[in-house]
């Protein structure tokens, strides 16, 4: 995580430049370790469909009054920042004007109230920050309900969204949207929350674990010495846990226990073979530590996921939150897991912008406002009129519009009102 | 657990002297890091019921038959031993001429054919050893089977065996043995396996976590440079885990998230604070690491627990295993968690011999053994003749004769086939 988000400012910095004067909607998740920020840009450099479709619309006749819109095409742009250096996060968003994108209240004078909406519990902590640095009023949106915002607009409308991993196999899953719900999502960010998703806004949040990224992260920073989460992550790739963990078949003498179902591989304690080496924490490779940790937080994620899944009769899993981070490894112990405990009956779904999804949802959360002066909606592609100009995400079912380009942009169109 | 079983046998010493031409019925319990040793022994400095009462009896009148038995009264004494220094174990057994108070076969000459009942997977590793070093053959009983019968026993036979602890106050609690079954035990070793108990001897394993006991003193090794288990524990008595991991409130910014019912101080990421604090490990006290790593395993332990009692809708969760060592902090995590996210329902109890259920249960099978030529029942009070010379624990449903001692020791009869 250190740097990381000045890394991908960098990335961005380029096609932000060309974008700025475009930028519209900026939307802030506020987390434990990391902000997460989304914005929309619509400049010709970015937007590859305006001039080809001629898109841009204006004057829709909509179920809530005659109201003038524009329909712009885009992308929706994702940054990140570490919190601990949320200074770097405020720089980025004064350097590049984006205060003046979030949504700016109709009685106040332009430039003078600038509202964003933002979620995390960052949100509530860093308020009176924003205020003061950007003179940014930071509009909170509640934590679940983003996350399940944008979730499920992920995975209406965005192609190669969700796939599934295992054994080496990465394989896209077309999500048929009428069978979508229920579902179980798991956010892994610094802690876990675990939310049942039965529909567009109906959820409850089940469960939860504190054993999550922060818990790698931070462990992981104090056992290996590594300076960012994702070198920590490299470091697990290279490493072998059976070098620390305890297998039944250490136990066992190099048999499993058969009965039970139980290998000689099986990890029967995790970390357990240094209770009996005689080796301090300097003697063990950052390798192998790194992998021992990952596989047992990995593991421990899809177990109490798939304990949870059975409770409510869930098949799919939706893993999130910014942990996984396409990491293989992590990837392969949370499907074994879940394949493993489900007897093969529920099944580990990961998803492209797992980190995104407050964020996403802080964003959607814009168009629900009916009463503010900008609402915009992802278009659908096979439907000529947009059914309504305050779109919920179900209305993004079968747009394929939205799609996900190589840094992970999403291309996708946007309606303003005027 | 460096030393403890040295520490342990110390104890035991001056009473094994007293003791030791009267001991019978070794049985073992090799698990991944500690070995667990029961014995019984009728000595008349340990036997306090046999001149009191008389209770010497000869040619009891069975269902299998005219056989002769007498009926010991003593106790049965408990000890453990490091796995990795199994060569204490061994010495130990030998200065004590302990092999010979296994189960000696029909056919062989006395003194060269020692049989003793063993469980746990280092009764198949270190098959070989026992053969070689102390001419003993272990006769392996199933390790889950054990663990049923060992706590199937306990809680038939043995007052002020099982308690609640909660917010600083043990309750003891009367089992009713109508109403025993079914319930889950949770057995915290190395590793954590979960049972559902239906019977006398019906149970299935149910679940398990490689996050148990050997996590713990493993990690906490890594982290603390602690050279014993205890040392660990009581290191944790004294921290502070908010000092490490990440609470809502750090979040949220000294608020909870009342809406999903997260108060400011539950932890949200365990050591989570370390992600962004600019410290090393040598910067943290080590008392507030283990206290973390404590509370992060208990907590996850009881979770777990939780949601499979759940799933069979079983009320009650006995934790046996050497994990939890009447440590309060330990215990008061786990049974929070358990009322936490069972909302009351479902309840952790807590065993007094906990770490010795595999070793008990191994010990009760020689008794199960019918051709066997040593059968001993451990006799119901309320009931002047036994039963059947072959006693499974349900014979000892109203056994006050079984009590527990200052020193672990439990008092009890057995009746041995002359």
């Amino acid at each position: 995580m250190a740097g990381d988000g000045v890394e991908v400012a960098k990335l961005e910095e380029k096609e932000l430049k060309l974008c700025e004067d475009q930028v519209s909607h900026l939307a802030l998740d506020i987390g434990g370790s990391l902000i997460k920020m989304v914005y929309f840009s619509s400049s010709s450099s970015c937007s590859t469909d305006d001039q080809e479709n001629g898109f841009i619309r204006e004057g829709t006749n909509t179920s809530s009054g005659n109201l003038e819109y524009r329909v712009l095409s885009g992308r929706l742009h994702f940054l990140k920042f570490e919190t601990s250096k949320i200074s770097e996060c405020i720089e980025f968003i004064s350097s590049k004007r984006l205060q003046h994108y979030g949504d700016q209240g109709d009685e106040a004078p332009a430039g003078d109230k600038h509202i964003v909406k933002a979620t995390g519990g960052g949100a509530f902590k860093f308020s009176d920050l924003f205020k003061e640095k950007l003179g940014i009023i930071l509009d909170k949106v509640d934590e679940m309900s983003s996350l399940v915002a944008g979730a499920n607009f992920l995975l209406k409308a965005v192609h190669h969204e969700a796939f599934t991993y295992m054994d080496g196999v990465k394989d896209y899953v077309q999500i048929d949207h009428k069978d979508l719900y229920p579902y179980l999502l798991v956010n892994v960010g610094s802690g876990v929350s675990m939310i049942k998703v039965d529909g567009d806004n109906e959820f409850e949040r089940v469960s939860g674990t504190s054993v999550g990224g922060g818990t790698f992260w931070g462990l992981g920073k104090l056992l290996t010495k590594c300076k960012s989460f994702d070198e920590l992550l490299e470091l697990s790739h290279q490493g072998n846990n059976r070098v620390i963990d305890m297998l039944v078949g250490d136990i066992y003498g190099g048999t499993g226990y058969s009965k039970i179902g139980l290998t000689s591989t099986t990890i029967a304690s995790s970390f357990g073979k240094a209770v009996s080496q005689n080796k301090e924490l300097e003697d063990y490779r950052t390798e192998d530590v790194a992998r021992s940790l990952l596989r047992m937080i990995s593991n421990n994620i899809g177990q109490i996921a798939y304990l949870n899944a059975l409770r409510f009769g869930l098949k799919r899993i939706f893993f999130g939150g910014f942990f996984i981070r396409g990491h293989e490894y992590t990837m392969d112990t949370i499907s074994v897991a879940v394949h493993f405990w489900s007897n093969g009956e529920a099944k580990a779904l990961f998803l492209h912008h797992e980190g995104f999804l407050g964020a996403l949802g802080a964003f959607m959360s814009y168009e629900k406002q009916g009463c503010t002066d900008i609402a915009h909606q992802f278009m659908e592609e096979h439907s000529s009129v947009a059914k309504s100009p305050f779109c919920t995400s179900d209305r993004l079912e079968s747009s394929t519009h939205t799609d996900v380009k190589d840094n992970g942009c999403i291309e996708c169109r946007v309606q303003v009102r005027n």
